[in-house]
């Protein structure tokens, strides 16, 4: 395996502006992933693996992790702690790191009978990454993710803990276009709002349980755009009792999901 | 105002110690609260708040909240930036803390069909404050933390959002006496596990509903302990049907704290 030790290496400055920035991801269609388990993950889920680094130490200690990156990349190399710690967003890096591939998240038809979740300009990778897990596992069709943080952020992949490889996931360039181009035909989109005369959200699911559903969320300070609330079908709410001023965003999708599924 | 600039200050390093040590904060029944909404908040919330600490700067650019903390706080005191920084949880500081007076927090007779939460050992602040958040909005009547982070981490204390200040919490010694005292004359534990074999958890509630629920939540990587399963009267679970392999514990007490509510 070729060495790199230079911090300034081309390979090492690309991969760190991977992982640094939004606007070069989106022009590389290419991402910055950290971690033996996410890496191996990617590698099993059939994510395109370009480019792959290893320490050393990773190579012993996560040895199974690194054959199943090794497997299904043609161009691995091993780092030093030194370019280890650069490219790493944790403090205690594994050594374990991949230039990926991103997977095509271009609107497709929504199925029917579908469950979605919809995000609009959700900010903080932790609330986004931790929305993609919860709705990995209880079952949610696609994530529709509108603005806001993107899902190739460093610290949102790793709060999906693995999910944002696995579950699919739309990113529409407009969400008003968007809900209109899918609205009618049996497709009903709920816009989430803390509003005590929207409709509870049990019961506004269970109302439109013959078609397909969509629980579209807000930012975490402002919610909804008026624009956005204006395109959906109906305004749902989850009652609020106590003088918290709202639910956390990745709190309010979790219930919103488990309504849309249970 | 007297002034500290001195980091070494005596006030200081205690004010540092109640951040930084769990054992600490046991030991004296007080804890160090930062930021200009959090304090205020506590102020206004009754919390008795033993000493206060400003920055010029907070104290002109957070004059409304400054004055709400100086209206119940006899001994406070300006401290320059660089206190601030050592004071501070955060990478820019608002400039305002708090030496506050725990609540009491000892067990209680629970509600006759009142909705609790309980938490065995959940380890991170940020899960814990959420939790905590969560269970305030939805108008849970106590929350009962056994064990893990302890809700006075400054981590938990800035994810609850002031909730921890509002919401009861109730800390037993020990989980298994605090289920073995309690249960029975209509008073049910639910044990959540990600266990196909349990009974759902809409259900499981729905099947109480007559009484008193609470509904006991484990720690991040292992769950409950064998000994609270077993102390429970029924484990419930909430169905997984993606590869992830366990809804985020604060995902799932969001999603049990509204099974118990709606």
């Amino acid at each position: 395996m070729e060495k790199i030790t230079a911090r300034n290496n081309d390979k090492i400055k690309y991969a760190c502006s991977l992982a640094a920035s939004a606007s070069k991801r989106r022009e590389s269609g290419e991402f910055l992933l950290e971690g033996a388990r996410l890496c191996s993950d990617a590698a099993r889920s059939g994510v395109e693996i370009v480019r792959a680094f290893f320490t050393a130490d990773a190579v012993s200690d996560y040895a199974q992790y690194v054959r199943a990156v090794e497997a299904v990349c043609g161009e691995c190399f091993e780092i030093s702690g030194e370019v280890a710690r650069k490219l790493s967003d944790t403090g205690t890096p594994q050594g374990v790191f991949c230039v990926c591939g991103m997977k095509d998240h271009s609107p497709a038809p929504l199925k029917e009978g579908g469950r979605y979740l919809m995000l609009e300009n959700v900010q903080d990778p932790s609330n986004l990454g931790a929305i993609l897990r919860t709705a990995e596992a209880l079952g949610i069709d696609a994530v529709i993710v509108s603005g806001g943080c993107d899902i190739y952020n460093p610290k949102a992949l790793r709060a999906a803990m693995g999910s944002s490889l696995r579950v699919d996931i739309i990113t529409p360039d407009d969400p008003v276009s968007f809900i209109g181009s899918n609205s009618g035909g049996g497709i009903h989109f709920l816009a989430c709002v803390p509003s005590a005369d929207a409709l509870e959200i049990g019961n506004a699911v269970k109302d439109f349980s013959g078609g397909t559903t969509v629980c579209v969320l807000g930012n975490e300070g402002n919610g909804l755009t008026k624009e956005t609330i204006d395109a959906c079908d109906v305004r749902v709410t989850i009652p609020m009792r106590g003088r918290a001023e709202s639910l956390n965003v990745s709190a309010a999708a979790a219930i919103a999901a488990w309504e849309l599924v249970r």
